[in-house]
């Protein structure tokens, strides 16, 4: 399957996503009512095994083939002093992450994940959205086109994850004009800056929204003008795998803030996605509100890389490994309920 | 390691609980502090990691030997119609789970962990507790000691979990019993009963109690009137863990009701102890606060047989795998914030 071709292309493809496969949820429900325990006792975990089901096309949904995707970018608002590392940091940990030694090598190695890692003209960082829009046309079709292509359609469940220093501040300004409210509703401390940071990230974000207030409210103008090259990735991404019938587990912030604006005029983009968890970034329960997602996980976890969603998928694989691996009724020879 | 050989010697033991290894602690946390990652990002992970270092006494902990044990015991008070299922379906599901078809069965597997089953006495309930205690004290001693025997010394993890028909109902009289409360604050739906289903639990916990309400408040004469053959070999298993140094992953609300006698006279009991999850049954929140343990995983799980602590065991896997696999700033040559 080749990239979008335009933007109106990638706008095309939000207006025809394609729905799970209702015969294979009607089978799942089916199948969870007849397994030996009382009905409904693996609470989410059953919801987890037929959601699955339904976009796998599958009654008994397989977890084979599990991939992380982690797309890395550099930020132009960076120097605002908006975080609190070095920008330098973005490519010495996609380093890091090449070499196996970053918590996504140790988390997805865990979940039985394989890896892929995918970093974004890093020497090219976005422009400071505070005086241009963050990319053009082609630099964030670009973007959109490597996180499309990081997903394949054999596969069985995709993590997405980012690593970009900076990239909080571009997601509280995509989820304030995703989603309304002020700079400072959408605005934390990310990576671990001091309420002096905090100040300084809510007033880029001001000013980035009211540089970009009257343009186009499509998602791809709101990707472009106040994202970052991972951030459009992760929109690709999650949108292709729609079109490939691939449930997505997302991470935190920052991947979710990334199909805000997808969300905002579809939200029916999220119906493949699994929030993984819910981050100790401040916005990031209030965004998993408006994306109509609960979390699966509530660990305090704020490292991005997909860190989040790589733990959520070992209990997704405990999900799967139940419905799939359990007797029923009838099979075990055992009395039911009533 | 034998068992123990009286009522005195098991409250002896919880005179005696072993404290973890403090420098293990220390040398844990530095580690955290120098894995790639700003500080704390992984949050409950790091805490996991360390509180393993701490009893484990190594200030990397390893999971190479992990057990799940079940114990499955009758209970008497299922005369009064305290369960939606039959009680035969107690040994039904011993042979479910013998046979590989069972719910802890795919979970365990999922988790990596080999899987402890241990029937007590299934043809021989105890006594209906309304009218009688539970168990002699030979009985009680017994069961304790089946707990104890299902540790080994070399286990790094144990999750303990349970089968019996209507010891939901038991529980929450071992809740009452050891932290107050009404009985209507500790009964809940169990596997599924209806509101006169929980009218019939109620009454049943108030008349127990009333029974018993003078007997010596001891750890061993609690669950020896009000418990199970299951709740005491948990409660067995979980101090001899203690001894040995094995960290334990407690599941629902019967389980950690099997600790709360035990907890209501030496709170330290359940350090060494992670609350896997907390289910669907409305008195396991409430007995968790009592316990002191914030729950792991929140999955609206009510199925027993350690099953939620099976899927917590593979959260705890990741925190171990980035607390071991990750490299240090130095290692990895990606600098620090500030």
């Amino acid at each position: 399957m080749s990239g979008f071709a335009s933007p109106a292309d990638f706008a095309r493809a939000l207006e025809a996503l394609p729905a799970p496969d209702a015969a294979a949820i009607v089978a799942a429900r089916a199948r969870q009512g007849q397994l030996t325990k009382p009905a409904g006792s693996l609470g989410r975990l059953e919801d987890i095994a037929i959601f699955l089901a339904g976009w796998q096309a599958r009654p008994i949904p397989m977890l084979k083939r599990l991939r992380t995707a982690v797309f890395a970018g550099n930020h132009g608002v960076t120097v605002h002093g908006v975080s609190a590392f070095p920008a330098a940091v973005t490519v010495e940990m996609v380093r890091n992450f090449e070499r196996g030694g970053a918590a996504i090598n140790a988390l997805a190695g865990a979940a039985g994940m394989e890896l892929k890692v995918v970093a974004l003209e890093l020497d090219r960082p976005t422009a400071d959205f505070t005086v241009a829009p963050a990319m053009d046309e082609t630099e964030c079709l670009a973007a959109i086109n490597a996180g499309a292509a990081a997903v394949d359609a054999d596969l069985d469940l995709l993590a997405v994850g980012e690593m970009g220093i900076g990239n909080s501040t571009a997601a509280a300004a995509l989820c304030a004009r995703s989603f309304g409210g002020s700079a400072s509703d959408w605005v934390g401390p990310g990576t671990g800056v001091d309420a002096a940071g905090i100040l300084r990230k809510t007033a880029v974000v001001d000013r980035g929204l009211a540089l970009h207030a009257d343009a186009p409210a499509t998602p791809f103008e709101t990707l472009r003008r106040l994202g970052g090259r991972e951030i459009a990735a992760i929109a690709g991404a999650v949108l292709r795998a729609r079109q490939l019938g691939v449930p997505v587990v997302l991470d935190g912030f920052i991947s979710c803030a990334s199909v805000a604006p997808l969300a905002a005029a579809y939200p029916a983009i999220t119906d493949h996605c699994i929030a993984g968890h819910v981050s100790a970034e401040p916005g990031h329960a209030r965004l998993l509100d408006r994306l109509g997602l609960v979390p699966l996980l509530s660990l305090g976890m704020r490292l991005g890389e997909a860190s989040g969603a790589a733990v959520a998928a070992g209990v997704i694989r405990a999900a799967v490994a139940a419905h799939a691996g359990m007797a029923t009724f009838a099979e075990a020879g055992v009395s039911e309920g009533g």
